[in-house]
């Protein structure tokens, strides 16, 4: 089971996360690549150009390895509340890993997340999101530029 | 004259710029904000898990700074050749600065760039391109989820 998750429902579900998140933060780190496109429209949305991208491994296609890495982490050290953001929080374990990794490196930061999608069993929830993830997502960013070879 | 961008342009023309793309890389940098969406999709359709961004400081709304900084430069030490992307080159004084820093930090990569929209008189031409900028765009991702006061 796949759902295709398209733009016009991105943009939706987005004015609907703004409307949600009840907090002043000066910070945006988008997590790649998933978090990209996110951290892009919410950065246009509240004005905050300090719009940040930290990556992880963690996924090798549908197989979830057993180690999650997190690198190439921005340096916010003159920051106060720091938004990280996602596309789906889905086991939990990425999320989990940078909120600690992020914490333990900048301890004067509060951070909190979003994301459009969550799955109920995840280990940590995001403080606020849209959707619950039933199924396989297919998002617009992967799918509507498809690699013909 | 302002121009509407949409995301269904948008879609149609990074096809047509992967078209163009006669080159392999192993990394995509996207210039925050405006190359973020771009360097998303990019990275989806190539498969390349190495994301990164970098943010630089130069317009203050319309009006031009004299000085353009950049900063939350991505460790691509272990990196060959180094995509750098951005939804348009206008001056150029961007794409410059950041090519010259990330040359003159990471000598043995090679650097190649690739926007959306380009202008005739920018200082620096992106390697591949798609449309010529002959007024002020209004990107979708700045408009479709607008701020309402």
């Amino acid at each position: 089971m796949k759902y295709y998750y398209n733009y016009k429902e991105f943009i939706s579900d987005t004015r609907e996360l703004t409307e949600k998140i009840d907090w002043e933060f000066d910070v945006i780190i988008g997590i790649a690549r998933g978090g990209l496109t996110l951290s892009h429209i919410l950065g246009e949305y509240y004005n905050i150009r300090a719009v940040y991208s930290l990556n992880t491994i963690g996924y090798d296609d549908t197989k979830k390895l057993d180690n999650t890495e997190i690198f190439s982490i921005p340096n916010i050290e003159n920051s106060l509340n720091v938004l990280i953001v996602d596309d789906i929080v889905d086991s939990g374990d990425t999320l989990k890993l940078v909120l600690d990794t992020l914490s333990a490196k900048y301890p004067t930061c509060t951070f909190k997340s979003a994301s459009i999608f969550y799955k109920k069993d995840a280990i940590v929830q995001p403080n606020w999101s849209i959707r619950e993830a039933k199924e396989w997502i297919d998002f617009f960013w992967s799918i509507d530029c498809p690699k013909i070879d």
